[in-house]
């Protein structure tokens, strides 16, 4: 059996994880896939003292892996965009293919990546890029590979799942829940970049360009993130059997393709709603297949090293380079066709803050029903001692255009003693 | 753009879904993939007054496949095990690739067909074989490639979780959910390879293969149907939280591994008890990975025909090739050690019809606690007019032989006035 010779770039989290499964499985994998993986080099700044790298070269320099003749692979497991890219370029030049799990790289660089790496015949692999351990990327590329994607609706982000679960389960407001996910180790200290739903709004990109074929620019992506869910939305959700998720969606419409990340009502009997916890879940609508759910682990060492090593292993055997070449997604990606928000088509949900004096509920009503929107449950609290009540009510579902405005026009007409909590629902 | 040649063989179901999907969709596939694919030849028996297989041959002689230098890959697309595999071999010897959808022939004679095809240097695919359009293999074979699977346990029969569904949300019997089936078309005129957990078994062995690198002997598989689950069953199980499904298990023990087919209660927050209808789930447990679920359309024309054209494209691309001979589980199956069903480790149910009398108890209580079997919840109903009691409890897992001589002692004991209904727990 011949070895193929791997490098790692960057020894942090997802690193440690890779080196972990090879060093207990490197024989398991071999004897299973006809691959057998050696590690060369290990290339990490700053250069850890770690002495257990199986036996590769550990340093901080890039030609360690890029002048190793004996190294087909290289392994991108280091963050951000500029670096990273740089990184990725050099390898790609030297000839080496590249697997990575920077997300961030693939959405806002893939183009460029993908373009160098067709000139030097190599290929660029991405499964631990979204969902972690859970093979979506291959799913959806090889699995469906036979379907017109219809949607995509997923739980991308294990940190904002953690939060929002706490959130629902403990009755938790959003600061204590994000506290708590920290002490965890489920959020990092600088939480943003996971709770505003820019890592979701990432991996939407890339499974967009997968599904649909298209090159997603992140301007053109509406993001919501998580920030201000309360304590009180939960509880309403929950009375309206649901739960709160972060939701990245891409649907495709006869008018065009309907893509955001937002917090969002989740029916109690749909399956999304039981990804709990730090799990990620995707539910694809194939033209053929019908829907499906995919659920498991979207982060955290192994998960991640089971993600990339399925790439190493994909490309090793010579398969990667097919699909990349043969692809169309790869290197012609379409012009999109987004649909703006307020065309979107979606049911909602609204909270209204209303003195309690007669005729509030007849206006709101009124309002919606001018714009067509139909409602599908309401709900109506007991006044407090302040005298302030409560509706809540979810629509059928309408252009979210004309809800907008609706819910606008409810609170300018003075119905509302507070501005109005909308989400989506699904 | 080059095209790819395919020809069907067998022109039911699954091969109008088939065609029905490259009528509509061939140049979408082809812009996606890179693989246009072009039916030249159908082959069926009895064959088809349909004038409309998208200008394809029609007729009944597999020399409209074997003898066209234009075909590449043929479409197994037919039942059973004798005819099939004639078939499947004819076409393997003129050098074609063979993707099937037939589990039977694959999990009875996989050893023979990929011997024959590796000589004749070609591949046979066959996700469309296990759970439908779910790309199960796919993810086990490729997406999981670098852990050890620890266990898989799969829903894998759309029509015995079909019946089990309107078991359990009419309150029907097993009879009357069974005649739903078949007016609805989810069971055959003879269910019986489906309900008596044959067509499950053929698919555990599939996936067993995969993800163990064993052959399974089909004679070495334990097989329980779900023909004596009954309402009284369902509502047992319903009081304890559970639901009673057909589960297909794996697991892999220090001792060997345990392989069996049983109806099983699965607690309800289980991922797999949310898994209703026709729809298939497996739950996989990978040593990196951790818990995966993936559910979706076991069976029907266009979920199958998705799996079926995923390996088409597959094969037409040069991956399955490079699959099929670099794996060693397609051509060095290791000898399985499986373990007794004495010696699987398991959680238990059981329900004991009792006399009214004082002391029956004390006296099962004091029979389980012997075998160290201990006792996890426990529920006596009223006593009904003839003066039976029923006693039912769930065990913490242990093993099953000790539970089973258990339940033998307490009948043959008189502890009971009729036989005690037993069922695994997951």
């Amino acid at each position: 059996m011949a070895q193929v010779g791997i490098g790692i770039i960057g020894f942090g989290v997802v690193g440690g994880g890779v080196v972990d499964v090879l060093r207990r499985d490197r024989a398991t994998i071999a004897a299973r896939t006809g691959v057998d993986l050696d590690l060369r080099a290990v290339v990490s700044m700053p250069p850890y003292q770690s002495t257990d790298v199986l036996g590769a070269t550990l340093g901080k320099d890039i030609a360690l892996i890029t002048q190793d003749a004996q190294i087909r692979i290289a392994l991108l497991l280091v963050g951000g965009t500029t670096f990273a890219k740089d990184l990725c370029l050099a390898c790609l030049k030297a000839g080496k293919h590249v697997v990575t799990s920077n997300k961030a790289l693939i959405a806002a660089h893939g183009d460029e990546l993908f373009a160098v790496a067709k000139e030097n015949k190599v290929a660029v692999a991405f499964e631990a890029a979204v969902a972690g351990g859970i093979p979506i990327i291959g799913a959806l590329r090889d699995g469906l590979a036979a379907n017109r994607i219809e949607s995509i609706t997923g739980i991308l982000n294990g940190t904002t799942n953690f939060i929002l679960t706490m959130m629902e389960q403990k009755q938790w407001g959003y600061q204590q829940a994000l506290s708590e996910a920290q002490r965890l180790g489920y959020a990092e200290a600088d939480p943003t970049l996971d709770v505003n739903g820019t890592d979701t709004a990432h991996k939407l990109a890339i499974l967009s360009r997968i599904a649909f074929g298209i090159r997603v620019p992140l301007s053109a992506l509406r993001i919501e993130g998580i920030q201000n869910v309360t304590a009180q939305d939960m509880a309403s959700a929950a009375r309206l059997k649901s739960r709160i998720k972060l939701l990245a969606m891409a649907t495709q419409r006869p008018e065009g393709l309907e893509l955001h990340v937002a917090p969002t009502l989740v029916p109690l009997d749909h399956p999304l709603a039981a990804v709990h916890m730090n799990y990620n879940g995707v539910f694809v609508v194939g033209s053929a297949s019908g829907p499906q759910l995919f659920t498991g682990q979207g982060a955290g060492a192994l998960p991640t090293a089971s993600a990339v090593l399925s790439d190493v292993i994909d490309v090793a055997l010579g398969r990667a380079e097919q699909t990349f070449g043969s692809y169309g997604f790869f290197n012609q990606p379409k012009p999109p066709a987004f649909l703006a928000e307020a065309d979107e088509r979606t049911a909602s949900y609204a909270r209204f803050a209303t003195p309690d004096k007669p005729g509030i509920l007849a206006g709101i009503t009124q309002i919606l029903s001018v714009r067509g929107i139909s409602i599908r449950s309401i709900y109506q609290g007991e006044t407090d001692d302040q005298g302030q009540a409560s509706i809540e009510l979810v629509t059928h579902p309408a252009r979210g255009g004309d809800f907008l405005e609706a819910v606008a026009e409810i609170d300018r007409k003075g119905l509302t003693t507070a501005p109005s909590v909308c989400y989506r629902r699904l």
